[in-house]
């Protein structure tokens, strides 16, 4: 029998009671933080009379690996998104030895090859191949009584400060997230001093600050959001809540003017599954709407049953949020601003939708649709689509970047998983309507990569290229200058170890910070101007860096 | 292996180009148009190990029943809605000839006996019995690509009449539903002569008229939506679709404004199964959108699979369809001037929303929530919940009734599917906001009915019993007079046979059309001044009449 909501957060509970992995085990299990609290033996259809067996254990097993590796581009339900579907149907129609070689080796396409990177061995490959041969388990839903059942407050909003109870300065507090053990390290911009350490979710994906600037957002893998307080003397989660079981984003309520004061007032949650973003209280994490996001696709129409949250960004000029459906190629504004009336625009725009961000002026949303190897335009003031436009294979900017090209004026750009492409587009449909969503440059960085950043006061655009599998490429950083892009980008080898991933500016815009990935991984400060190192921060506590966001860049989406 | 929507749709020609039984066969057959072309021997899960075994065959019929007679009120999925959850793990608690005495007699809290009225035999409960102790069969999606496929357009726009090519009063036109033989009569208001017959869905729920008069619109149960062309020289089906596999509700787009003219340009049909609503172009039936209404519950926040789209109306005043979302008790404002960038208002009202339509200034809507014994008033011009009040037994306003009561101004009134009751409450915030959505008046009707009708011309409040048990009851009319409410009804038998149902006046306001509901119906004609019969239209064609709208009437939202 399937478990109902309760029944499974009974049951994460008394597995999170249980010791953690720690460090001895290989990464495959330390990863498995969440896949372990979701693998509840959910219930299946018949198998194909074809469909090799797997006893009960093998199949937790395969659950827990799936969700840890697959589900992300496969989705829970195996119909593909990013990467292709991958139900039962399908893999029965290739042989085993044939499942498990793609498994392990990867494909040109962007598959991984699991085994070969070390992340599964070749029992792991065989009885993946197997699993994949069966019937999907159909994971549970997750109602508000459920989600109330896991919320806690740990410190209530009377007990908390009235003003920052140390001398940081909040606005240049970095939040990082330390990936494979459930934790975000809190940095201090300027003395480069560790201010503390908070329990999170499992693997989080993003930090994102409240529209003060005093609190942060975590949003877990395994979709437990954390408010971790930055007026306390050491930063500290005063609130949780677990809301998804299975999510990648999370943003606060920015508005403030004539339909009400929403600084801070309200959270929203995108989740991979169950299918649905969730409205918290902002202030303490209490969950007060669940909106579906089960629905047609934008093109053909067909129920898709498992549409994604990918991105979700806050406006600063209406009391909405943008959020990204990936499987039906929609953008939802959702209006916050009266939850019981809500208020909805639902845009057409391209599949899959991954993350995204404004352009300079904060009203366009610029998004990948990275597998039609686009971007996808949208006006949030008049609530409409604008354009897409193909860039290179997969594009990704993460939020993006945007600066002032002395050629083709306001500008954004782009990085791409699947080659080392940064490609640069015309972003200024008011003052530059020539170029507006053209593409104006494009050049190569060390590889495949996943971010790049820049900063209004910089002359520089930061790229990593962290997906490369060419010797060392993944360990560079490529710097182009918005001076004179076509000179090429200025590259080196930043660490001997482990990869270069995601780059974030401090207040100043004088500083670049970057995250070494590693079990054992380093933070490496960079002074912006010469591109000269001038800190390494280390320490045992530094496991698996990856994503870092400065308060103050983050309240205003300076990127 | 699930049917594809294409293979479904191959399959309904293939069905559909069968000889259609007659009324050689029993009403049970007879009804069984739409579930015949939905029983495809849908997947089903595995069966509990108590449940009692079922042949194919024994399924199919079973599935073929179930649809005509039990998912109207317990849903395809058998979750429960106007009836209680009756899924295999609820009825697997219960004994089997307990659960065939239910089926075959009946209960006081509204299950109809199917064996006692004679539509199931005992073998007949015996099986649906044993069905429901086995898992629900899950029904296939129907996608646009699908749904194209069924889509015909008899006659093109371009070969169209401009003008009518007979001497009738179009406004004066009657639309009968002739329930059971999927047809559809259009009556002369004027000469009660039969202008046409057309074929239409199986067992219409509704006729709309176009924004301009001209079109009927019909929706079957099974989801054929036709356009009937009042201009043909003989009425005639110019178009036709089917867009779900279950439905009961279809309107048109009448705004012209600002935002543009939209008279008669689109349709929208609310779904039963799949849970959607799709927008049509309204002079071709081309489906053009799919939204769908999975989502979760207003209260409780859950998902629930199966959101029933129950009533649809036409807002006047702007580019705007009200739906009410029956499972999740919203009500969605869908705003049809932009198909790609959708805006909607998605109102908590309350559960299960049923039929409803406008107050008298066509700016609030108020809709029942029957299972809640609740009438929902909700404000389209600010797009919001206004209020719910308890009236009695299952409210059942049909679209409603409006008139000026001389002590409390203007009022709405409903009557009741579980008691004899009309309940009359002010619907005038403005000009008599002490009275506005309390009851005001209160009174017995021969017995539980299915609807009530006035008229701005009329002094009376026309009411039926349909439902009523007790014999004799539902072969009357009650009539109450405006200006004397509380002197009681005035009531007549009206038939010897069959069920009186449904009333409609004329264009001029000044005659009552309602229908003896049987094999062999009538219609009664009656002098709305004197309450005297003046005409009994009767006919070998007359099969099952039901509803029936008068298109001035319909066009203006007249009740």
């Amino acid at each position: 029998m399937r478990a109902s909501g309760g029944e499974w957060l009974d049951s994460i509970r008394r597995r999170a009671a249980r010791p953690r992995p720690g460090w001895t085990r290989r990464p495959a299990r330390a990863l498995t933080g969440c896949a372990a609290l979701l693998a509840l033996g959910w219930p299946v259809g018949p198998a194909h009379a074809a469909a090799p067996g797997l006893s009960d254990s093998q199949r937790k097993e395969a659950e827990f690996i799936y969700f840890d590796r697959c589900s992300g581009c496969h989705g829970a339900l195996r119909k593909g998104a990013t990467g292709p579907n991958i139900t039962d149907e399908q893999m029965l129609k290739k042989a085993l030895p044939e499942l498990e070689k793609t498994i392990y080796e990867g494909t040109d396409a962007g598959m991984p090859g699991w085994g070969r990177t070390g992340e599964m061995t070749r029992d792991e490959t065989a009885l993946m191949a197997k699993f994949l041969q069966n019937p999907v388990p159909i994971p549970p839903e997750l109602g508000l009584e459920a989600m109330r059942a896991s919320h806690k407050v740990h410190v209530p909003i009377a007990e908390r400060p009235r003003k920052p109870e140390h001398k940081r300065d909040i606005d240049d507090l970095f939040g990082f997230i330390l990936r494979d053990v459930g934790k975000g390290a809190i940095i201090d911009g300027k003395s480069k001093e560790l201010a503390g350490i908070v329990d999170t979710g499992f693997a989080v994906h993003i930090f994102r600050a409240s529209a003060t600037g005093r609190y942060f957002y975590t949003i877990g893998r395994d979709g437990k959001v954390s408010l971790i307080d930055l007026y306390e003397k050491k930063p500290q989660v005063v609130a949780e809540v677990r809301v998804c079981l299975d999510a990648r984003s999370v943003d606060v309520s920015k508005y403030k003017g004539p339909k009400g004061d929403f600084v801070d007032k309200l959270a929203i949650v995108g989740c991979y599954w169950p299918p649905q973003m969730v409205v918290l209280d902002g202030q303490t994490l209490e969950p007060m709407k669940v909106i579906s996001t089960r629905s047609s696709t934008y093109d053909t129409n067909e129920y898709h049953p498992e549409p994604r949250v990918a991105t979700i960004v806050a406006s600063h000029a209406d009391s909405e949020w943008v959020v990204a459906i990936k499987e039906t190629g929609m953008v939802w504004l959702v209006d916050y601003s009266d939850l019981d009336n809500l208020k909805m625009t639902q845009i057409a725009a391209e599949r899959f939708l991954h993350d995204g961000g404004w352009d300079a002026t904060q009203r366009y949303l610029l998004i990948a649709a990275n597998m039609r190897d686009q971007m996808v335009v949208v006006d949030t003031e008049e609530k409409k689509f604008i354009t897409k436009f193909e860039t290179g294979i997969k594009p990704h900017p993460g939020r993006g970047a945007n600066w002032i090209d002395p050629e083709f004026g306001p500008v954004s750009a782009t990085t791409h998983l699947g080659e080392g492409l940064i490609v640069v587009y015309g972003s200024d449909p008011k003052g530059h309507p020539e170029h507006a969503w053209q593409i104006v440059r494009e050049a190569e960085t060390a590889g495949p990569g996943l971010f790049l950043k820049t900063h209004p006061k910089s002359n520089h655009i930061w790229t990593d290229a962290t997906l490369s599998k060419e010797e060392g490429a993944n360990q560079q950083i490529c710097v182009f200058r918005k001076e004179d892009f076509e000179a090429g980008p200025n590259c080196w080898q930043a660490t001997e170890h482990g990869k270069i991933v995601h780059f974030e500016y401090n207040k100043a815009g004088n500083e670049v910070w970057t995250s070494v990935w590693d079990k054992q991984g380093e933070i490496i400060v960079y002074d912006d101007k010469t591109l000269k190192e001038k800190q390494r921060i280390t320490g045992d506590w530094l496991v698996t860096p990856t994503g870092k966001w400065n308060v103050y860049n983050t309240v205003h989406d300076i990127y």
